[in-house]
């Protein structure tokens, strides 16, 4: 019988909320930070949970970690060292590696058993990626990462971490101090690039980011992309003091790709300059 | 308290469902057609439901119809007559009007309660564009009129219809016979749009639109936009013989909308060509 | 497509939630003490909710009301003055008036809005009682009616009011001060009844009206039955001096009832024993 | 955060549904006869739940079991051999053992599945039943079984079956033809119980159930107890031609008991009495 069973009810911006039918649940895990669950959802496959929010399906998760990191690696024109603050699944990691100039990917993420619950479920996610010779994974907090590792040394950071209007916790991880303190782990010509939430339906969260970033980097440029399973449009934000987003062209785009070697299956480069142009969207009045 | 009282469960995609909280049930209507409310939703205002589905909302509409109505217009140099097929609520209708090339607006609608429903409590849709001069609603089969109507009389059509995926009703006004007589009745440099349900998550339905219209038209466009009480994106296709949508420049497509009036929430050149960049969704494979 | 459209979700209990399928929404009002809707939930007709709690739906509510009133006015061997407070929906004052011996019914709510909604909606509710020549509705605080009323006046009292679960305002409605006071109004052969909430879901709060009644009266008796759109059964406590509900054999409540010309849908001698023997239930241990 | 996560929605009645907060998501089993979920439900511990009904939970199913178990013991003055059909979890075999006149349980299931499910995951519900010398598990169809045991064998039947409004599969389990085999099983002084669905909100399927017993046995009673969390009454029925279930004293049932060495969470003799005082709640008219 149609509506009955078991279902996940996840909130979609302030007011609503998503109802999605679980055929299947793997695995439920509690750690001091969260609670994390791998189910299986009518339509999107293996999906991880975390707190109730869904990061991540089988279906939709390309749209997501593509929209990423491509845009970012790409504005640098020779990323050989890349900082992940977040990303515990993996995705994040597998598509930065994807980039043949890369030599070294240091992922710093505060939940052990977030990786571990990874290693040990999601290898649809990961697909082996933590066991990729370039890889180092720190368990360790983004923020105290960013003080104490050395100046000038990566070339592209990307922020893989929990929404900017996901409370007390997530404000300190979009704050300009810390984007100061990761400019500073970046080389001059560094790129950064973080997720920032939804600039539709929380507006002000998004624009704390958006003006902390602004701060800090001569160039920065909005896009967003709609996450089938999220039911919204997560936004993102990429900054340089060198390169500006605008400039890289759709044909830039897709030969450095090509070049190092990336396949992928959303974005490309006409995408690329379709996402810069079309912005952040928020309310209308 | 959280999680009670009055709900709105609505389909999105073919396997999930959005729940809204209802704030208030201004009006219930039946019709032989369907079942009209006029509801105050949480976080999204004034909502018109038919058949449970969202049809718009006070808050987000405008993505909706102003990606429906000024690409379409946008690519005609004199866009002077214009044929609406179903937009019942007035606001497709609203959009047309803004171009001052427009001498004549006609609406046809199959269901008369749905006009007379808006007419009495839609006045945010319409905005009194029933009462526009320009403007004649004719309340008759949008298939039938396309069948009798005289050739060679409108500059563009545009069909805000029931989506593709609505099962048998639908089937046939996205047919290609339809196409041809919605062709028949335009002028030989006429444009047409219609919207196109989910590329991403009715896909099959997606392709029989797109290659019917293929099939009429030498040139042809998609795009997709995220309406936020959707859930999901929604698409649109636009074609015509002589126009390639491709072909107009962000530049261009200010200065039409510019010259004739227009003014606009959310759609302008730039993001226009972002929207034909990033096409269609589908699936990922 | 089934589970779509509008649905009302209503607490049960404290830790689930029953979810009703709404067909139309009559009213919805707001007072400065509640909010009022009438709708029409699938398979139970009309239904009154206040504060998202549904107080009584056409198909069911003679489960309620015939429970609450007919077991403490059969108790009475002569109840001519009766006491009502709360039951703003007139439906405990219209079971109250089928018995014969009544000459005077005094309902005391506070909430004028409850009322006049009642009238204006809820005939099917009130069926006229409210017009009866001896009926007498008082808007005012129950509290402070028993506290300065007369003495000695009533043969029954009926407590038609908020669950004592219900936080701050319900308290003082179950409180022991409260229940002297009722007993202070009531003649000393005088009879209480009060609906009690939920002894299996609310046991702490049930056991609270509990003992205060039961430092208040000599004799008291607990029944509880299934309300089919509560999702649960609905606690009850009649209480006198004079008479011990445990002596009232079924014969006798017939023989009281056919006497006074009333007539019942649910409610017999047998089934006054039956509930009596079976008590309240509580959480097994 | 309230109203997300993991939900079982599970119907109640025909047109409404429970909508309960899954804690915990043991176990999940597919079997070609049904779908069999172990879970931890807020506010009611382990809930075993086939095919998205909840069959049993930690909290409350010693109401059900209970009610279907004693009441038909009681009324036999001496049960040696018992037949269970239906009734996989062991809760019903584990009442049944509870008396110290029984020699022989037989239970008699279709699904291999469920019985070897609740021997791994429902100790709290056999407590070792499935182990004591006197039960004998057979996994065959009960409707074959009653066709081919030797007859004039058992002294009581219980029937713990899929309700009678579960289609096309429950029909024949609440077939005359199925109680006159039934009958045949058992000695001359048989009692035979069956759990009966719900005679308010199934009325017919209900019926039908009543009159096919009613026609094979000289006496029948019928009596429903309220199961929190069904968020509904269940009914049952027990049979004889030779005791009369009105005959059966509260004083003899709870000798009867006690002198069988059975202890009780919520059945007793005055409830007993009551339970049957009350019958089978119907809708009102």
């Amino acid at each position: 019988m149609n509506g009955e069973g078991l279902y996940l009810l996840e909130p979609a911006g302030k007011t609503f909320k998503l109802q999605f039918k679980v055929l299947k649940v793997y695995a439920v895990e509690k750690t001091p930070h969260q609670e994390m669950m791998l189910v299986e959802l009518e339509g999107f496959g293996k999906a991880l949970v975390i707190d109730n929010f869904i990061q991540s399906t089988e279906a939709d998760e390309a749209f997501y970690h593509e929209s990423l990191v491509h845009p970012a690696m790409a504005l640098h024109p020779d990323p050989v060292r890349v900082l992940i603050i977040g990303g515990g699944e993996g995705a994040t990691l597998r598509e930065v590696l994807k980039h043949g100039t890369v030599r070294e990917a240091v992922m710093v993420d505060i939940d052990p058993v977030v990786v571990e619950f990874s290693k040990k479920y999601l290898e649809y996610m990961h697909q082996g990626s933590f066991n990729d010779p370039r890889s180092r994974v720190l368990i360790m907090d983004g923020l105290r990462y960013v003080k104490e590792a050395p100046s000038d040394y990566f070339d592209v950071a990307i922020m893989d971490l929990t929404d900017p209007y996901a409370g007390d916790v997530a404000k300190p991880l979009y704050s300009e101090e810390f984007y100061r303190d990761v400019k500073r782990v970046l080389k001059r010509d560094g790129v950064m690039v973080t997720q920032a939430g939804s600039s539709y339906f929380y507006t002000s969260e998004y624009d704390y980011v958006l003006g902390n970033i602004g701060r800090v980097y001569r160039y920065t440029a909005e896009y967003n992309i709609w996450i089938p399973s999220f039911g919204l449009n997560v936004n993102f934000i990429v900054a340089s003091d060198t390169y500006d987003p605008y400039s890289l062209t759709a044909r830039d785009f897709d030969e450095r790709l090509a070049t190092r070697g990336v396949k992928t299956r959303f974005i490309n480069g006409e995408r690329y300059r379709g996402l810069l142009a079309i912005g952040a969207l928020r309310p209308l009045h």
